[in-house]
């Protein structure tokens, strides 16, 4: 398949999350007319859009939605593979380490950085712990475009500017805080806490 | 008020956490383009969003830290406090476990409840580690209505129709699985890999 426009892969995505909702409310097969409705696009948008990817599960009735997420994420993990490292090998990042997933997503971690010396050294999910001041030396060497962020509040300010010392462009912040950084550096927070309280408000009406 | 979009909701959870920071570093006073600013959103976004809550605390040169602190806790419902349970002692529970701030924000995990032998009977955080069949005894002692679900994805199913069947009517889902549960089981799926799809393509621009 030929490059995918930014444009596409917005919608890409768009679909994406829209097939995950039917899939959770039980519904296996999605039509192109119920998306295109969904993002205010032409029907047709979504056929030319569906009809570039390696899909099969059409039949007269609508996408398999299982089949046609299932033909997005490996498309748009394939076609822009990320390098990232996690800062923090405590539980989550180790949790995160595990994650097997993210490299059908297209996001390899390559190592993770901690400043415990009973950590450092050993492996998680055959990456290496390695020591946080060796941070510099590992970015010279490798392309990494991302840090992923899993240490403790009170530790995150610094450790994001050590980062953005090192040039890491893109934080995926973990941290229960929220991190100043300098405009040209982009900061995903993960919120915990605000998911959580979403799921909290919407139970408690 | 009205019901309040999860878009409200996760900036008013992030507005929270700076309000915090603030107030341990002893700011009592925090302007909008203060907090718009870290967030890279609108300072016109933030006024619009506080502007819904009863807060009262608003001066010329600012919010009343610890007032606006305060009214987001009302208004979220931090005082409503909910009791939850960790299925799964892994890493990711684990992780869980030992983030403190999920108290102040009214949810208290009891207990963390999992298969391995080598890990029940130790404590995690304080709470302890109990054998999975003994979620229905512990379920009727407690009142706990949220069952948060850290185990492997091909694990899941089954352990949600498990704590289904013990009467749990919330399931926070952090497994990269869809679950199926009756109509009257609430699902919240921490979708990690849709969090990074939209990051990642953010970032490829």
């Amino acid at each position: 398949m030929d490059k995918i426009s930014d444009k596409v892969i917005n919608r890409l995505t768009q679909y994406h999350s829209i097939l995950g909702d039917c899939i959770k409310k039980g519904t296996t097969t999605v039509t192109s007319s119920y998306m295109a409705a969904l993002l205010k696009v032409d029907d047709s948008q979504v056929r030319k859009d569906v009809s570039m990817l390696n899909n099969t599960g059409k039949s007269r009735v609508g996408y398999n939605a299982f089949q046609l997420k299932e033909t997005i994420e490996k498309t748009l993990g394939f076609k822009n593979p990320k390098n990232a490292l996690i800062i923090g090998a405590g539980n989550l990042g180790s949790a995160l380490a595990k994650y097997n997933d993210f490299e059908s997503y297209g996001l390899n971690v390559k190592a993770l950085f901690d400043v415990d010396k009973n950590k450092i050294g050993s492996e998680i999910n055959t990456k290496p712990v390695l020591d946080i001041e060796k941070l510099p030396e590992f970015l010279k060497k490798t392309n990494i475009e991302i840090a992923i962020l899993t240490v403790p509040a009170d530790f995150a300010q610094d450790i994001a500017d050590y980062a953005v010392e090192c040039k890491i462009k893109y934080i995926w912040n973990f941290s229960p805080t929220v991190l100043s950084v300098p405009i040209d550096v982009e900061v995903w927070n993960e919120n915990l806490m605000g998911n959580f309280l979403q799921f909290s408000y919407k139970i408690s009406r």
